[in-house]
């Protein structure tokens, strides 16, 4: 299979990281179709609807809101187009759409395409599940810039929840968070996060476990926000090859 | 001046950080002259009294209760013996009977006799001065043992303390610790502390000064309780030679 | 299948290794049923040689010299007990030997026992082969106590020998150590090493994976040398209900 | 003392420095007065000499080539102006002139013009002098992008020779670095260095004491090579009120 002639098209081309993803998709080997925008001046590549640019793309990449998430949906899966798709808090319903639309197009879904992450995320939960809870703490760690508003980061919750996953336990019964005061000893079976603020860090993360002879942990540090847009990238042209179905990050990088 | 024979006495020699006290005074280089224990058998160096140890002792050295901490200043002041004190949780009037006895002997009180811990609480004290918190971020980090009941460590506390006294600021109302949930942004001025808690970790502190361009960060890790004796039988064996006086061990290290 | 009843000889009980091995084999689980030392007493439970020993066993651990190694694989591939093997430095003939009684009794065979050691080994494995090194940097970083006179650390080779598995190259004509002058840019495809001494540190190692954008780290901190038995027996114990065969602690901790 | 209205000359402008420095100037509040360069176009701001451009600047930057050092020296003492001087590789008679323009002019000469640096580089010095190399093991550990041609990195040989000074000890004849093979137990009184090289990594260093009992580590990161342009600027803009003198980049941050 060769990536050349990929074709692929952004949703929300003007926002944040739609321009982050216009950049990568050349510097990553695809061709740029265009892509959608609110406010889309009559340019030639850029479009008010995704109706006008699915049938000029292979791919289209998806960063946009959650409640476009089910008419993205209907418009790929009967255009035939394949769609990397990015974006977080989807509903149940939300999610059943995506599903029903993997079951005539190919499409990646993920909360981070950082391939790092998605890799540390995957270690992560083969470390919990080699590690038991009776005898290695879980503690997650993250640090991001002084900007944040919200804690822990989504990414340190993904980590969690894969730790949760590894011993095949619940997350949110288990989280131990926000320490402060009288906390009284660890719990067993918790799973820790810590949160630090600063600078304009981009995202540290690292999970360790704890026994009281040894400590294992694994560090994730992003040095730079265009790794979310070079993974997409990476996803599009993975994508372009694929059977219908869902795919996750784990899939793209070949990990299974 | 020569550190031999130096006698030593422990207040409180069977207590858990006694038994560690006991051992560093001979590996020191002290002369151990004996303790007091409540349950003091008739042995010929363990007495019931701070009364009848103190006339043996050139030091006594004494990690007990801030519910004694007045009588043994007395007893202490009244008999010219040094005093090396690592009692915490003192009351106004409690280190009011400290100072006057500090008029007449010479007295350590210190919160953490490890060498290492009081360099790192300095450094912190003058890293904070010289890196301005409108440029660079303070965050202090812990982590500690899974039994440990309260958050953040004293250690930590003593470190942000000193960061608020290079900065010029009050403590209390900067901490920013316990994040989870919405936070928002981190506010400017701000001390943030993290905690992680697992193992048998004795204890490892980080604090970290990150601006936009660049991260300090000063970490102590303590391998073995030993230390915290280890440092207060240093100091013992410093205090004879001084003249009366209040000294932390700042003075003791010589980092004056 | 149950641990419980498992009897376990120690080959070399009073080397420093049979000492820590002695008080885990209780700890663990197992019921030590004697040990072989040369210059052993009448006693009841110390033999001289390993033909007298293995009869009263169902597992033994040997961490003893690479010059057994041929003659402990006859007496208990005859005497039908498994064998828990940590020496190192083996030549051909001895694998071969080891290889012969695999084919009639199980055999747990690995260079180190702790369990974190292992997994991070493995995980060193699968984020060389998920990190192609056109983009990413792996470097090795290992700490040890003042001591140790040779660099890198067996275990930091062991580590470097994954990351060379998993990108399917020779770990020997790829490693980059012992940098200082001039030593041109880092070569691509190169495992470089990085070593510090200090302290009693027990060990440390770190591998990470450095692109232009993010960097994945994995780090192992030893607290305690106990592990390496605690690993061991865990070996024991799992072994007694293997068919014959050479196994690793991957297969001991469950990791395939 | 306002820094309001300093004017500042970049001694070679179109140089990567030159290029950053120029950025910087205006961002930190001098007054760009123009700068010299030896393809000097006939524009306004750009001159061929430093004779040209001195009479302009209240403070000239100059990150040039030891080769102009004597000959920047002769032209800055008679023209009055000041001097923020960052080359590096000075022999004895540059250094001589250095001083003598120092007589006459106010100098800051520095290796490294990042805060951060200079700040860990003081406190190495305090830390060694803290603690003695009988207890405590001193190392440091430094990792920079991998086109980096040279080992350990002048920085880090900085630390190193900060850490010699607070010991009272010539660096040169205690460095030990490049550990590889059989090299004998750790040295009493050494300084250890261990290299590490990876990605695009601006530069990142440790310098560590350990004990058998603690451990304390200083860390500094860079995220971006504009640090030590900032950092100059800086030394300009405190530089133009100063008395005539050598100074450095501790005496710019008041750090004595």
């Amino acid at each position: 299979m060769t990536t050349q002639g990929v074709r692929i098209g952004i949703a929300g081309i003007n926002g944040r990281v739609g321009r982050l993803l216009r950049e990568e998709v050349t510097t990553g080997g695809g061709i740029l179709s265009g892509g959608t925008a609110r406010d889309a001046a009559p340019a030639s590549d850029v479009f008010a609807t995704l109706d006008a640019l699915a049938p000029r793309c292979d791919v289209v990449i998806d960063f946009t809101h959650a409640a476009t998430v089910r008419t993205h949906a209907d418009i790929l899966a009967r255009a035939g187009v394949a769609w990397v798709l990015g974006t977080t808090g989807l509903s149940a319903a939300d999610l059943e759409a995506v599903r029903t639309a993997a079951g005539r197009i190919p499409v990646v879904h993920a909360a981070n395409y950082s391939p790092g992450v998605t890799l540390v995320t995957r270690l992560a939960r083969q470390m919990a599940a080699a590690l038991p809870s009776a005898t290695y703490d879980a503690e997650i760690l993250e640090m991001h810039h002084r900007q944040k508003v919200d804690a822990p980061s989504g990414t340190a919750l993904a980590i969690g929840q894969a730790v949760a996953d590894g011993r095949g336990i619940d997350l949110a019964s288990h989280i131990e968070d926000g320490r402060t005061g009288h906390t009284g000893p660890r719990r067993a079976d918790a799973i820790g996060f810590a949160v630090l603020r600063g600078g304009q860090i981009v995202g540290e993360h690292t999970v360790s476990f704890t026994s009281a002879t040894e400590q294992i942990a694994l560090t994730h540090r992003s040095f730079d926000r265009r790794i979310y847009a070079t993974g997409a990238v990476r996803a599009a042209l993975w994508l372009r090859g694929q059977a219908s179905g869902l795919y996750d990050m784990e899939d793209v990088l070949g990990l299974d």
